[in-house]
This record gives C-alpha cells, structure tokens and sequence, in this order.
C-alpha cells in the first residue's frame, strides 16, 4: 500500500527530492488545467472574448509542462531506475499528463466556441448546462488532482462512478439541443457551437476519470480500467476489507 | 540513430526477444485497430448493422491488448532498466497503445452511429464525405504503423503533415452539413449522426498523428509534439542532412 509518507522513505534523499519535484510539477499542471476549464467555461457564458483569449494563449504553457514532466520522467526512470510503487508513480504521472495536456486542448476548444459565439451572437439555448456540467466536470478533475496528491483511492473511484452521471446529463442536453434545433432553424449553427463546447466538456470529464483510474493503479497496484464499475468498486473497497489498516 | 538493427545487438539475447515481442504486439493490436476503422466505415455507409456489432464487440478485445502491452512494458522497465534508445522505444510503445485504444474507442463510437442510423433512417447526406475521409484516415493509421514497424521518421512526419487536410476536409464538410439541416430541419437527428462519426474520424487522424510523433521521437530522440509542423520537419529532415548515412 503506497502513501504520501512511503515517498520520504528512501535511501537517496536527492531520489525522494526528484520524486517529490515531478509530482509536484504534475498538480501545478493540474492546477492550471482546472483553471483553464473554469475559465473558458466563463468565458462562454459570460460572451468574454478577452478570457477566452487568455484561455488559448495559456494553452502553449501547459502544453510546455507537459514536456518538462515527461523530460523528468524520462530521467528518472534513466538514471534512478525505479522499482515497485515508484515505477507506478512514474507511470502514473506520465500518463496523467497526457490526459491533463488533452483536458487543456478540450478548454481551448471552448475558448474557441465562446469566442464564435460572441462574434456570430449567441445562442439561444444550452447556457445552463453548459454552467452546470461545466461546474460538475471542473469537480471532477479538481477531486482526481486531489486524490492524486494525497494517494486516496476512494476519492478516485467516486470521481470515476461520476462520469457516468456527466454522461448521462450530457445526452439529455443534446436531446433538448437537437429539438430546440428542429424547432428554429437559423439557430442551428449557434446551438452547434454550444453542443461543441458540451461535447469538450464531456470528454474532459472521461479524463479525469482516467487520472482517477491512474490513482486506483497507483495506489492498489491495480489496472481498472475498462472493468466497469462494480468490479472497480470492488477492487479499491474491497482490498480495504482485507487490510483495515489502508 | 535507431534502426531496426540496432535491436539485434544487445548482449541478452532474452532482452532482444522481450523487446521485439511487445514492438509486434504493438503492431497486431495496429491491426486489429486499422481495421475496425475500415469496417466501422463500412458498416455506416452500407447500413450493415451486424458488421457494426461485430466492431463493438472486438473493443474488449483491444482493451485487452492495450492492458497485455503495459503490463510487457512495465516488466521490462523494473526487470531490464533499459536505457538510451531502449528506454525510448519502451515509452513510445507505452504511449502508442494509450492512441491506438483510442482510435478503437473512436471506431465503436463510429459503429454506433452506423446503429442508430440503421435503425433511425439514413441520413440524406454525409456518406461520400465519410467514405473519403474515413479512407483518408485509415491510411493515415496504416502508413503510422508502417513508420513505427521500419522507424521511418519521414514517413512518420508525412503523416503528421497529412492531418493538416483531414482537418480541412472535415471543417468543409461540416460547414455543408450543417447548411443542409438548415435547409431540411427534420433530417437534423440524422444528419447529426453523420456529422459525430467525421468528428470520430478527425479524431482518428490527430491519434495518427500523436503515434507518427512518437515516431519520430523513437527515431531521432527529439520530442516534437506541439513544435508546429515547419520546426517538425526542420527536426526529421535537418538530422538527415547532417548525417547522410541515417
């Protein structure tokens, strides 16, 4: 069972430094990747171009953490060839970044949308739920940041269990979007550009449910992904049942 | 300079034959991938709803293949300590199959539109834009994988630069889609669908060009993603000038 104080336990306090250096790095990443999506979430709802503006010039920053991370990865599995859970924990990081780097290209896309949608006037429909979903997927990766930083399975698994409810919320908005469309047709490419920026939002939250099953990984030692739910639920619960003292 | 060669050369032989069996792993589950695409394809423009079925349940399939090659990848990291270019293939091959997976994702996306749109009626326009860039694209995943089976970084780089007209050719037929749900409102639903299966397809294109990426990372050892695609080529085609014999 790994926890944040099994990083203080090496012998090489220049490797727990190196370790503790990148992991660091990665929830900095986190943290601006959770702002860009807040921000070109506002930025659309708020017909403010000049956010999402910042929102698209940011993205180059974050696309340069990503390199820094992957170049101290690369690092240290060159030199410190690490073992057991500090071989997850790079892997886990690598691969976080990925899925962080793709949650920054969905923000920018918004950024993208809401910048047409003040230019080309806005849409009559979809502003609440872009807010709403918006706000529950911003949650999502702010929880598997979270769960990331303190090694907490359970919160992983429960950000995991809730892309299916953003999934859920996201098909019915496309079904009120898709009728509204019916009904006014010259709303068609407006409500589009909302059905986009719905659609980056959706998948925004498939990301962080893969930082969330990278956590499971870390932390349990186990692949979940593609097991579905309940045989992931019972991997991270029950693995606390057979030791209470996780 | 890496070459196929170069694999031959280590002092394990155990060690070649552990590195050459997960590269062809890689390469079957490219396969396998390439062609879901095709008959996802297929099976939205010939209204096959059983070739469609058979793509969602080869998924699981995919899935599986993506879980064998992390778990090679990662004994080989703890067991091996590989290094230099080595360690490049490792990481370029763990971060292939995360593209690959994907792409499969896509195509059963893709087959579910060819579903709906068996069951729903068939959209009146979109199938001729389907066909040619779902050609497109395939291609673009074959010629990926050939790169990564000889470590061809022009090849590699020429399908990246390829993905710039997939994008082209999927804006232009979006911007006709949507004018024709303006025109015939009630073809909305439908149209809808078509338009969500090139969306999958432009997305099978930017994972082409992520594994042609890693390509040329393998190859040259330079890290070339967001760099743009002049400066990318300046990386692939500049080595070589420098060095005749690569």
């Amino acid at each position: 069972m790994i926890n944040k104080d099994s990083l203080t336990h090496h012998i090489s306090q220049q490797f727990n430094a190196e370790l503790e250096e990148v992991r660091s790095h990665l929830l900095a990443m986190g943290g601006l990747v959770e702002k860009q999506v807040n921000d070109a979430v506002s930025a659309l709802i708020d017909a403010d171009s000049g956010l999402a503006q910042q929102v698209r010039e940011l993205d180059d920053e974050i696309n340069q953490m990503e390199r820094t991370i992957d170049e101290e990865c690369l690092r240290i599995l060159a030199r410190r060839q690490p073992a057991a859970s500090d071989l997850r924990l790079i892997i886990s990081i690598s691969k976080s970044v990925i899925d962080l780097e793709r949650i920054g290209d969905e923000a920018t896309k918004i950024a993208k949308r809401a910048i047409l949608l003040t230019e080309e006037g806005e849409s009559p429909r979809g502003y609440v739920e872009v807010r709403h979903i918006g706000q529950q997927v911003r949650k999502m990766v702010q929880e598997a940041l979270d769960a990331f930083a303190r090694f907490d399975a359970d919160l992983a698994l429960s950000v995991a269990q809730y892309d299916k409810t953003i999934d859920r919320e996201y098909k019915t908005a496309l079904r009120e979007l898709v009728t509204y469309m019916m009904e006014d047709p010259r709303s068609i490419s407006r409500v589009l550009n909302v059905i986009w920026a719905l659609r980056s939002l959706e998948r925004i939250g498939d990301h962080a449910r893969n930082i969330a099953e990278l956590v499971i990984y870390l932390v349990r030692g186990t692949d979940v992904r593609h097991l579905g739910l309940s045989r992931m639920q019972a991997e991270v619960q029950g693995d606390k049942d057979a030791d209470p003292q996780a």
